[in-house]
């Protein structure tokens, strides 16, 4: 990372400054995660919302509605939603991911696992329900049921594209859409709604956050490609392995040779995977400039996104939004 | 069964009398099942909802909302949101369910498996969750919000009694109007709140479907231990196997002896099981009238489920309200 580390993080300054907020959160997220008849169900989720705690879509939303002058309640309810949904789909895709790791290998305490995900999952999801329909706003509960449908249809979409060499590039964005933006831009949009914004900053917070959400997983997926070692908890080559077509893939594949074209569906569609294999797929997509051509993608988005922000007012809030945007693309350089 | 097979089941008269409407929710159930993106999805669902084919629980809110006089289009949406939210839910008990039957055998295709179920599951959560929103009805979504908690929390507590041999009778109350009554009531309620029916027929709707649930799902439980063959589809002693208490369970380990309380120990909490342990289970329930009170209260339901309906006006659908209830108890004898 070439950032200058004594500088804070954006997502710490809007942290910082929606503090009182974000402790309001962390207080609802505790007191509906608890469950009166199952208590196995905040031991589950304690564990996940504890961990992670980046609490970035929180803030998303909580930003939205301080940006666009909210004074009520709302917000922290719907940033608990946002924050509730985000950790539902985590633990459904434990599952899944669970699943795809197992191939020929034995497993130990899959029954656990499995049924807790899924059903305490399920107990998230209901519990984030029952908090924006306490927000009485039906515009709200729209933005959030087509979100929640776009996660799904992405993640559902994803499973048929894996070891799929014909994956367009309109599928790719589809997948991602789901899998990341759609919460994000129905993050940004719910904070505009509940602060009674008009149209014009709705519309603008909603496209901000689907850039935001682009531009992160574009550079989420090519950091599998580029990107040892920054601390993100992914590992180079996971994509590769598992036969996922990414938007470096898609482009490298889109530019082979016959003889390239045989490599892929060799490693991607057979899922032959040899030692030198992952080199080797990073030698041609550099070849084909699929790296760089995949980082200006993510740079695009950053910039819409940062453009989206114009219609908004000039504040102290907004500026932080804006470097969170710069900030993302900022880990490919 | 003693029923005379020469009359026709009450659910296939109702579904008589409502068949225009339910011909719309077919067409509705496969309209919102398909996904532009994602064709997978129909595939997963087609089966599953061809399949059972009752259409019990849309059937209970049309038939609540043409009760309470209702001429609108919103009981379609409704009937279609209750098929898909129980859909969605056998999807995810596929998956728990798997999980317990795979203890100790090698499995094929799992991974398949387990990742649709989850994934189209929650596709189906979010297109029910699209359709109600659909219609405009903040009280409507307050009802199936909580209903879908509770759903979920039944779930995760049944999870906690398995095995458990001090699992008393409200718990056990709790898991299976989580399991079966809360969605009947959800469904029968908001088929009311949606024809703009008075507070106390709506009232009266949820104590007709909450009971008829109650029922439905102690009748089930029951017939685990005393009838075979009758076609459920369920055979007999799989709880016992699986070491779930159920009412005839739970009130035969009340009454047991010291001898008694050490078998019982050991097939349910050890799940050490032997030829002949199923046979002394019954025989013990008879001997205790275990299973003649669990028959009793199945039949309490029954009477609440018919009382409920007196607050409602006095038709032909009423009528087949009311032989439903009569007919789930009826499979006790």
């Amino acid at each position: 990372m070439s950032l200058d580390h004594t500088a804070e993080k954006p997502q710490d300054r809007l942290a910082a400054a929606l503090s009182e907020d974000l402790a309001r959160v962390d207080a609802l997220i505790r007191e509906r995660m608890a469950s009166r008849h199952a208590p196995r169900i905040p031991e589950v989720t304690a564990h996940l919302i504890d961990a992670g705690g980046k609490r970035l879509r929180p803030i998303l939303t909580l930003a939205s509605a301080r940006l666009c002058g909210y004074a009520g309640d709302h917000h922290i309810r719907l940033a608990t939603t946002v924050e509730f949904i985000h950790t539902a789909t985590l633990l459904h895709d434990d599952v899944v991911d669970d699943s795809a790791q197992r191939r020929g290998r034995p497993t130990a305490n899959l029954l656990w696992d499995n049924t807790s995900s899924v059903l305490v999952g399920d107990y998230l999801f209901a519990r984030s329900f029952q908090l924006m329909v306490e927000c009485e706003s039906l515009r709200v509960l729209d933005i959030l049921s087509n979100a929640a449908a776009t996660i799904a249809e992405g993640e559902v979409l994803q499973l048929t594209t894996v070891r799929n060499l014909d994956t367009t590039e309109a599928t790719y964005e589809q997948v991602i859409r789901g899998k990341t933006a759609a919460l994000f831009s129905a993050a940004t949009e719910v904070g505009a709604i509940i602060a009674g914004a008009p149209e014009a900053q709705a519309r603008a917070l909603h496209r901000y956050g689907d850039a935001l959400g682009m531009a992160f997983q574009i550079v989420d997926d090519f950091l599998d490609y580029g990107g040892a070692g920054d601390g993100i908890g992914k590992n180079l080559g996971d994509d590769f392995r598992e036969g996922k077509p990414t938007l470096p893939l898609i482009r490298a594949v889109a530019a082979a040779s016959p003889d390239e074209r045989a490599f892929w569906e060799r490693v991607i569609e057979r899922r032959d995977q040899r030692p030198g294999d992952l080199e080797h797929a990073m030698t041609l997509m550099a070849q084909h400039g699929a790296l760089e051509s995949a980082r200006a993608t993510a740079l695009e988005w950053t910039a819409t996104a940062r453009g989206a922000l114009d219609a908004l007012p000039d504040t102290a809030l907004r500026a932080m939004l804006d470097d969170l945007a710069g900030y993302v693309t900022a880990r490919l350089s």
